[in-house]
């Protein structure tokens, strides 16, 4: 028998309350479409017993489990700020360098210019934020850099509106997602 | 004669009022070092016309700039929120998968933990945010997945407090990074 294809789930979901349980759902999603689902937390991590120590063996165990991965789906949903969550940034940039697709979701369709200007309350005309910098105005999810790394990697970004309390942890968007990918692999 | 080093510079200097201008102190100060510095505004890109395309271009030019370069100084002084800025950390994670020493710096000192709490306006002994998603406690500049990526890249972090009006533009700790590479290349 064919092994599963590995995805690696990239997001903010390991910040959940319970995360455990968080990521255990968005498994049993993958093995339903016949992938395996490798969760950052799976990874078995001895706690060296000093935070920083602690911290890069983390690191190093997610950078190891992405190269085990085929695929990544990235939870982009903006996350404390307008820009998806700073690791799961890292690991699409890691992923996409490593020619590993990447498919992404956000639970918000808002684009990142609109979001930029609401997060800081800009006014609606805005070009540049209060310090006086430039914001990117090119109808992306996010960063051109993250926008256009998944689409050069042969992913594709779904995004939805969920309702409010449910930003993260709706798994339409990442269904979508596996369906998509579904879709690729059978050609 | 020898090639230079060429170092890709990273950062949220490209949103900079006077951008170019910013990126060219940059660069006098790499050739100060011995180095070539490439600025993404660098790039030539034809515009489309249509702004996702546009975008797009750009992006895949940025990539191609870092695979044309050795070593990557990222500035990761916090952008828009906790973190640094996201086409940054796209960045660090993609030169950190091609085996590119990340050096960085950032113009602040405050420990990742600390800056959230206090963006947020959270409690100094907040663990969680406000939607209660846990918040990291590693003593680290930024996300576990920068720093460790950083760091097992064969790069530094090198952090300062500056005049909050220079945030953007203060080249101290960017100098160090220089500093601290042209001493790794004489062994």
């Amino acid at each position: 028998m064919k092994k599963p294809l590995k995805i690696y789930l990239a997001g903010p979901d390991v910040f959940l309350p319970n995360a455990l349980e968080a990521g255990n759902r968005k498994k049993v999603l993958c093995a339903q479409y016949g992938f395996e689902g490798m969760f950052p937390l799976d990874n078995k991590i001895d706690d060296p017993g000093e935070k920083r120590p602690h911290g890069f063996r983390i690191s190093q165990a997610n950078e190891n489990l992405i190269n085990e991965c085929q695929l990544v789906i990235a939870n982009i949903t903006p996350f404390r700020g307008p820009s998806a969550d700073a690791g799961t940034i890292f690991e699409i940039g890691y992923a996409r360098a490593r020619e590993i697709p990447v498919f992404a979701y956000s639970n918000t369709a808002v684009h990142f210019r609109e979001r930029t200007r609401f997060f800081f309350r800009l006014k609606p005309d805005a070009v540049t934020d209060r310090n006086g910098m430039k914001l990117e105005d090119f109808e992306m999810t996010d960063n051109l850099m993250i926008d256009g790394g998944i689409l050069a990697s042969g992913g594709i970004i779904i995004t939805r509106e969920v309702p409010k309390k449910e930003l993260y942890t709706n798994l339409e968007a990442f269904e979508e997602c596996l369906k998509a990918v579904k879709k690729l692999k059978k050609h």
